[in-house]
């Protein structure tokens, strides 16, 4: 382990213990750390530090879920003996709040730059070799940086299907909701992974006529089936119209001043035509690593452009690391800050654990939000796990009755030979404020008997997890 | 270990396994997990199943507060871009929905009692010796128990001070608050603890002119300092007028038409008067324990009435057990409920562990919330145990911007030596919700390191309390 110097002296020279490119989530988080642990580092952005989560995806969607959200409740103001008149909104205002967030959110980064001593670096850089990075600057000019690490952490773009370019107006992405200063009257959004079910949430929250087409047979498919189950139903309940298993042509997707015009169906079955204002495709995000310099290095790269590594992050070149959405793991946020801090902790030799992708928490919020952590009943089956399950309902949960929302359940799963949690399951209010507990358990190896034996304040929503727990041995007190 | 049999037949018989003697959160956990482990279970109520927390306490007031928070919100709905014209509250329907809550749940505990085959007995019991009760049904007549094993759960009673009786119009209890049909124009509370400050918040926010006096140096004077000092800040920045080391003379307190008034200054220094419509004591609750026959058994009562028991609750009298309320431990319902647990499990031989009250998490529910769980700085401090003390404030946290409430901060103590978490202090939004991450990292014995290292979901308020485990360690990423 390196010397530990807090205040790291910055000055023109270009030699860095570790250059990281890109400042998402993962590369500034890896950033700090670094620096925490006494490594020179300098840190490359094109755009702007704190990448796609910051700046088009966790925080400014979140903000908007935030305002929609509320106003869904104002409208039943009366139902919690509050008076409120003539409610509405002003998606103005709504996105004014969000970049007032996301602007003290991107402050407090540059901030947190130069309080770590990082050397921040403005331009796009590529890669030549695996410890050389050339940026060209953005006021002009270039800077070449060396380093005995490298980390990549480029990052990932929205993507779209064969045939349907999105035009930014009729067929849009994420990233251009995000600049739209108005909601569209009616949205078929295509794919409901994470991304296509918040903003269904969103919109049908701000009272817009939402169809939401899914190619695999559940809503967030790579969930918990159970979790997908429930999450129609609510969505149905809300008057989003849900159809899975939807099939239609790219290709054929009409345009016109009038909107968006599709035929969808199952597989083989009739289909329908719909029209709707606009088509959002939500249908995942692709590796930014095409035009990196990659080819330059040893690291070894998958059909759809992800690098690979083991898990310490280690490419197959030594000394550089890739981390983020450039990697085949979840493309989550938090998800690259932990891959970021592995790296550089490995790269300061402070020995830690390597990542166990069965220990991060995935949250979706969406209403009813999901929150989850290790693995499905139907992954458990398909390594032939063995398992006890156990579940509790919200509408057994004093808070969440008293929220007014109490759709959804927390469902936990333990190998049914020493009882160990394997997967935590929740849908429901508020649930991703307690993923984290699954999170702390997992890496403990707790048993679901310790998880319920933990003593969970009353009356919380919290409960619902710990008698979830204790129903793994049919010992849930309150159902 | 008794053999488990999931339908108890109950028939006419008076010999129980177990007799428990009070229904409230405890008395009913005690049964549940009692009649899961097979024992034939009788429990006594006087009143109704639930207790004072489901029907005058934890349930009914955090219904009230939801109402109260979502008016106060609905005052800045513009600030979320969401329109809401005249804002008010009609506290006769706020008192209505509470109503509704509570039913739901008082019926959802009855079937409760039934599906585990209980013997639910309506009359007021007292104890004849340490296995025996004598209960004078509601409807005439009496029944005498017999128990191989006898719980007392007879819980606790709001109190008031000496020469300051309440007369339910002016003076009040939270009880009598619980009866009203109207909030006051003004209040004084006396008293900041939980139930004190949970009123302050819920007066205030509903436009109450609040004053909240307390004895001690400090609101929520068992919680660690700084908790404390936050919660009065924020009090403070919404208009609750609050005096510490607060001094009147509760035997001169004038009562009349215009309400009440008194004169209150610091210890030894000038007193100033203060009018208000109503006074609201909020200085504790008492044990119901004088008139329940434990002088016919041979468990020891202190001067304050509490009964003595070890960490498995049990009393000087072989058989004879006492949880809840009535014992001076944390008096809240979830730390009865385990109680309860403990005690069944004790007596029906499944070798539980001793109640660990440093596990216990706590949780007030006023605004911003106050969520706690093991030892304070001070408590630390006094014990001579050498710690490493790691903070994390809100308005460093995405989703506390988003949710647009970020005062507070989450605080973790560890251990000097081996970095073991001994306290987690959290003040801010939703943070009940999360404290019993903290219940499981204790349970389990966790280390600052390991709690922080958990990978908590982006972006969500119990990042924060990660933060905070890492900045035991100087390893904060976003502060």
């Amino acid at each position: 382990m390196r010397c530990y110097h807090p205040a790291v002296a910055v000055g023109s020279s270009n030699d860095f213990d570790l250059v990281i490119l890109g400042s998402g989530t993962g590369g500034y988080s890896a950033a700090f750390r670094a620096a925490q642990l006494g490594l020179r580092t300098a840190l490359v952005e094109r755009a702007k530090i704190g990448g796609t989560c910051l700046h088009v995806g966790c925080i400014p969607t979140k903000a908007m879920l935030e305002s929609a959200e509320f106003y869904a409740r104002v409208l039943h103001a009366a139902d919690f003996g509050v008076r409120a008149e003539n409610p509405g909104f002003d998606y103005a205002a709504i996105v004014k709040r969000r970049e007032g967030i996301v602007e003290r959110l991107h402050k407090g980064l540059q901030s947190l730059v130069k309080k770590n001593g990082i050397e921040y670096v403005a331009g796009r850089g590529r890669l030549e070799g695996g410890k050389k990075v050339r940026v060209a600057l953005g006021e002009g000019g270039e800077r070449i940086l060396q380093g005995t690490d490298v980390i990549l952490a480029t990052g990932s773009r929205v993507k779209s299907l064969p045939g349907l370019e999105p035009d930014g107006e009729r067929v849009v992405t994420s990233d251009d909701l995000m600049r739209l200063d108005r909601a569209a009257e009616s949205i078929v959004i295509v794919g409901a992974g994470a991304v296509g079910v918040e903003f269904a949430s969103l919109y049908a929250d701000l009272g817009v006529k939402v169809t939401l087409l899914e190619y695999l047979p559940s809503l967030v498919p790579l969930e918990d089936a159970e979790i997908g189950k429930e999450l129609e139903r609510a969505f149905r309940r809300r008057g989003i119209e849900v159809m899975t298993n939807a099939r239609f042509d790219p290709a054929a997707v009409g345009r016109g001043d009038g909107g968006v015009r599709l035929a969808v169906g199952p597989e083989g079955g009739e289909r329908k035509e719909l029209r709707a204002e606009m088509l959002l495709v939500a249908v995942g995000r692709a590796p930014v690593t095409d035009d990196v310099g990659l080819e330059t290095t040893r690291a070894k790269v998958d059909a759809r452009g992800f690098v690979e590594t083991d898990r310490f992050m280690r490419t197959a070149e030594p000394h550089f690391y890739a981390i983020g959405d450039i990697v085949p793991t979840f493309a989550l946020a938090h998800v690259a800050a932990h891959e970021g801090i592995v790296a550089v902790e490995r790269i300061a030799g402070t020995d830690p654990e390597p990542i166990d992708y069965d220990e991060m928490p995935r949250a979706t919020f969406c209403r009813p939000q999901v929150a989850t952590l290790g693995k499905s009943e139907q992954e458990c089956a398909a390594a032939g796990i063995a398992v006890k399950v156990g579940k509790f309902p919200f509408l057994a949960n004093g808070k969440a009755l008293i929220g007014g929302e109490y759709e959804g359940f927390a469902k936990v799963i333990a190998r049914a030979d020493d009882g160990r949690v394997v997967g935590v399951h929740l849908i429901g209010p508020h649930v991703s404020d307690f993923i984290g507990e699954a999170s702390v358990a997992t890496l403990l190896e707790a048993t679901a008997w310790e998880m319920g034996g933990a003593v969970h304040p009353h009356p919380t929503l919290s409960e619902a997890l710990g008698e979830a727990a204790l129903a793994v041995d049919g010992r849930a007190i309150n159902f």
